[in-house]
């Protein structure tokens, strides 16, 4: 398992362009980390448009999209068939386990792997993934192993970047493929 | 069809009085971007209210409402019929092509069109519309090719500023037109 | 009816503590102006906490609330039953008419009353008031016209700081009040 | 009854290893101090993933989890069911109260409690509780009668801070208990 050292250097564009899996933490990467809380457990979770549009783009440009969520929730089901995910993993705390897991399913290599998670039980996964993320309101610990940090917050846009980061090295964009059916 | 240059001089006093159809953007225009996803697509938008007096005022001084949306939202159907809108056009991500059909069906020439919109799909609109108009926090290349940019951010105002304009080219006001039935 | 220059001086002492009725905007000032819509009307509205303890204690003190809406809401009509308010009118864009006809109807002169309003459609109502106010986020008409403005923008306390200034006029305060039944 | 200071010193490594029981108010603490509302009492509340996993961790250390709140809500039944706390108190305005019938019911000392709110309602457990804090947004009067006072907002990982700050003590942390079921 090839683990890295903290503070690592950013990733070459050669590194970008072979990533075939992204694979997303939900709350506080997805979201801001809150969750909107009803009767009998009704819930609701607040994404962004501008993530739900390069998600889009990135399947179309032939790229494996996977979240891995730690809770098991409603919202996330629902969000995730809307924008076509391949994989909904839900109620793994153990996201390394879980990561890994699915990449031997895939029969993909950590190179061919990027993750962002935001929190400390994330790190495990940030650590694995040939390209591991986080965002700008990450927790310390998570910034800290992550070999890329989005300038914007969770829920803000931040997969956004990451989607038109990938797109770039296959010298794609959300422009072009916006139109593609 | 009159192509704009990037960044254009503002529009005249003039040019803002010519507008008969105001075509705006959903996500991230009207709102600022995120949604509120639940169980089995149950969905919310957070719209502004300052934006609605605004737009129910330009209906009184006799301009064309439409929302041209890339998502399909019972959201946006239920605020936008509300509101009284005579055009809701969704699921429609090539914008530029669905203004030109609007303007075809209503017989508008592109000066008398004004579209704001905030990603960079809406880039083919926003430079086709007389007035095209991107908000404060709208994406890069939309900042590029806008005729003029809110000072607020989308779902935050940023609607009520191009309502005000117009009425004001019209020597109209919210607090005059607002008591009118 | 005893309309007043813009730019006035502050309250008093002695003219907060003749405050009889506090009546309120709702949207912009009990909440930040943005409401939350679903499928078919749905709509969800957020309020303060901080707000709602504030007029707890001032209807214990004596004080009529009222809300003047412009619009028509379940959601207002849900929070304000809640909060076991006196006069719950909704559907009125003609605020100062409405607030008059509250004021006949209840007997009381302009003096006796504090307004709160955020839009220039509020602008009637409060020059009408004995204490008219608005929030920090107001329109700059309502600025120019308020007798004093909060610190706390609509939704974020703005209430709960005109509750405490006229609790402390009467040497009442949230703490002593909360717990009386 | 063990009543401090305004104005006390930190508590020691000591004081914090103390602590059995956590307990919480919940708006203003748990949320921002925001409520969502809709027809006929139909409410949301938003809270935060981050503090669901501090408290989750706490659970696991053998910590005893309470909420204390002034209002009644079908939402907080629902989180604090899902974070599975011990006790749920609701409805309590005469928090300080409250707070010394449940340390009797448990045969607890102020020492061994320890009590997070944010408003003038919320001082009197501040002040009985053995280490009472608020929030970096609370009251004035909270902040000057908390031993400690968290760096983030109600509603945004401040629970969080507090949750790592006795697991620290303990030589526990979040990532090691997550895992633990």
């Amino acid at each position: 398992m090839g683990e890295k050292n903290s503070h690592p250097t950013p990733p070459s564009e050669l590194e970008w362009r072979k990533i075939k899996l992204l694979a997303l933490d939900v709350d506080g990467v997805l979201t801001d980390g809150t969750i909107f809380t009803g009767p009998d457990g009704f819930e609701l979770k607040q994404f962004s448009v501008l993530d739900g549009l390069g998600l889009v783009c990135l399947r179309k440009a032939g790229v494996i999209l996977a979240v891995i969520s730690g809770r098991l929730s409603a919202a996330t089901t629902s969000r995730m068939t809307e924008l076509r995910f391949h994989h909904i993993i839900q109620g793994r705390k153990d996201k390394g386990t879980a990561l890994e897991e699915l990449a031997g399913q895939l029969k993909l290599a950590p190179e061919e792997i990027c993750y962002v998670g935001d929190d400390v039980i994330d790190v495990p996964a940030i650590r694995y993934a040939g390209i591991g993320i986080t965002v700008a309101d990450g927790d310390p610990l998570a910034l800290q192993w992550a070999d890329w940090t989005t300038d914007r917050d969770g829920g803000k846009g931040a997969v956004r970047q990451v989607c038109d980061r990938i797109l770039e090295s296959r010298n794609h964009s959300v422009l072009a493929l916006s139109h593609k059916s």
